[in-house]
C-alpha cells in the first residue's frame, strides 16, 4: 500500500465527476490513488429548467426560467469538498493533493483557506485563483481574457435566472461547433458527442459572485501548482498568466510553481495520459 | 491506512460510473475504499446514433441506424474491469471485492473465472448470474422475469441495429414514465431527471449473447453474495431467485448468500447509505 498522499480531484462548471475518468485509472497505473465528486447542483445533482426538456427548445421561456439550482452556495461546495478530504482521512491519509479545473478553482481556494494543514499541495488546472476578496466573476470579463468563447454560449442573464446556462442538446450546429472550441477543440466529434450529452445546463452564480478572504498565512501557506492550458479558449492563457502573477504578489515568499500543457481547456479528455503524469509529478516532487 | 479489500463497482446497461456517486462516499465514511470506472459503450465511451441528437425525434431512422458501439464484446468490459482490479494490484491491494449491477453481472462473472484469485467477494447487486455457458439474453425473457418493464422501453430491433436501444430524451410523458418505473420508482421525479440526462441510448448486443463456460472449481470457487431488490421491475425478483437457484445447484458446496432491499432496481440512488452499510458488512464478514 503506498503512502502517497491521494488527489482529491474537483471539476469545473457544466461538468461532473466524470472529468477525471480517464486520469483516475492512469494516475493509478502510475500508483496514485484519486477520488472525484459529482459538486452540488452538478451530475446527478443537477436540476433541469422545465424548458430544457422540451423539444424544439423555446428560447424565449430557457431564457427566463428561473433555475432550480439558484440557491446553491460557495459553502455548499466547500461542504462537499471537505467531506471527500474526511472519507480519506477516514481512510488513514492525513493530507491530500487537491486540484481543481476551472471553476473548480474557485471552492478549493475556499477549501486551502478553511483546512490548509489537510492539504500536501494545491493544483490550479487552467482555474479561477482569485485574490484574496475579488469574487471569480471578476475576471471573466478582464481584458486578460479577450478571445473567451464561453460568454457567447449563455442562453440567459445569470442575474435574472440565477444560473449560467447553456444549451448542450443545441440543434444549431454553429452553436455546438462554438462549444467544442471553447473547451474541447482538441477531441474528436465523436468523443465531443459523449462529453456534450454529459453537460448540465445551469451552474449557480453565486459560488462565482462570492469573494474569498484568502490569507498569506493559511491559503499561502500550502504549496500551490499552477497548469497553464497554452490554447484555452475558455480560460485564456494571460488570465491564467494573471491569476499566477497576483498569488505571487501576495505570498512572494512562496511562488507559484508553473507547468504547461500544449492544450485546449481540456487536458484531462483530450491527453489524460500527460496530465496524469504531469499530476504524479507534483505529487511527488 | 486500513487492510481492508476495496471495492470494485461496476454499472449496468444504459448507465455510467455515475452509478455508484452516491454509495462511493458512504463507504469512504464507513472505512472502504471503492472505484467505479464507465464500461466500454457507456458513459464518456457512449457513441450516438445520428438520429439521436435531431429533435423532434424521426422514429423510423431512431429504430434502423446501426449501433456505433455494435462492435462492443464482453471482453472489451472484461479488459476494462481487470484493468481496475490491476491498478488496485499496483497500490498495494492483493484483492478486490468485485460488484456488479444488472448487465454488469455478466463482465463480473466472465472475470471471476478468468482471475478469482484476485477476488475476495463476489456481489450481485440485482444482476444477471448466468448459469455456465447461457447468454444473459436467454434470461430476458424467462417466465421468471414476467412483469418487466424493460422489453417495451426498446425503439429498435437489437438483432438488426446492433444494440438495446431507448431514448431517454424522450417527451412522450408515458415513456418516461415507464422508463422511470422500470429502474426508479423509488426516487423523486427530480432526482430522475438528473439520472434519465446521463443514461446513453445503445447498449451493445454482444456481451448479452456470449456465453461464458464458468467452472465450479474457479467461477464457483469464490465466496458469492446475492442482493435481492424486491421491488425491481427490471429483473424481477422471481428472476433473481432463479439465478440464485441455479448457481447453488451447479456449486452445491458453495451456497450463495442471499440479501434482500426493499427497493428498486436502483438502491444506490434511492437508498445510497443502506445498501452501502450492506456492501461493508459482506466486506468485512
Amino acid at each position: 500500500m503506498t503512502a502517497r498522499f491521494p488527489f482529491v480531484l474537483v471539476h469545473g462548471a457544466w461538468h461532473g465527476a466524470w472529468t477525471y475518468e480517464q486520469v483516475i485509472p492512469e494516475l493509478a497505473a502510475l500508483g496514485h490513488a484519486a477520488v472525484a465528486r459529482d459538486l452540488p447542483a452538478h451530475g446527478i445533482h443537477a436540476r433541469f429548467p422545465d424548458s430544457f426538456s422540451k423539444r424544439p427548445l423555446d428560447p424565449v421561456s430557457f431564457a427566463t426560467e428561473p433555475s432550480k439550482v439558484a440557491a446553491t452556495t460557495l459553502d455548499d461546495y466547500v461542504a462537499s469538498i471537505e467531506q471527500s478530504i474526511d472519507a480519506l482521512s477516514g481512510l488513514g491519509h492525513s493530507k491530500v493533493v487537491l486540484v481543481g479545473h476551472s471553476m473548480g478553482g474557485v471552492p478549493i481556494t475556499a477549501v486551502a483557506e478553511r483546512i490548509p494543514e489537510k492539504i500536501a499541495r494545491l493544483v490550479y488546472l487552467t482555474a479561477f485563483m482569485p485574490a484574496s476578496g475579488v469574487p471569480g466573476v471578476a475576471y471573466i470579463s478582464a481584458p486578460e481574457n479577450a478571445g473567451e468563447m464561453v460568454g457567447p454560449q449563455l442562453m440567459a442573464d445569470p442575474a435574472q435566472i440565477g444560473a449560467l446556462r447553456m444549451d448542450h442538446r443545441s440543434n444549431d450546429i454553429s452553436y455546438v461547433q462554438n462549444a467544442k472550441s471553447a473547451f474541447y477543440e482538441d477531441v474528436s466529434d465523436d468523443a465531443f458527442a459523449a462529453i456534450a450529452h454529459l453537460l448540465t445546463p445551469d451552474v449557480p452564480v453565486a459560488p462565482f459572485a462570492t469573494p474569498i478572504a484568502t490569507t498569506s498565512a493559511r491559503w499561502g501557506s500550502v504549496e500551490r501548482h499552477y497548469i497553464k492550458c497554452l490554447q484555452d479558449r475558455a480560460i485564456r492563457p494571460a488570465l491564467q498568466q494573471r491569476f499566477i502573477d497576483e498569488a505571487n504578489t501576495f505570498v512572494p515568499e512562496k511562488a507559484t510553481h508553473v507547468h504547461t500543457l500544449e492544450s485546449s481547456h481540456s487536458p484531462f479528455m483530450s491527453q489524460p495520459k500527460v496530465l496524469a503524469a504531469l499530476l504524479a509529478k507534483i505529487a511527488s516532487q
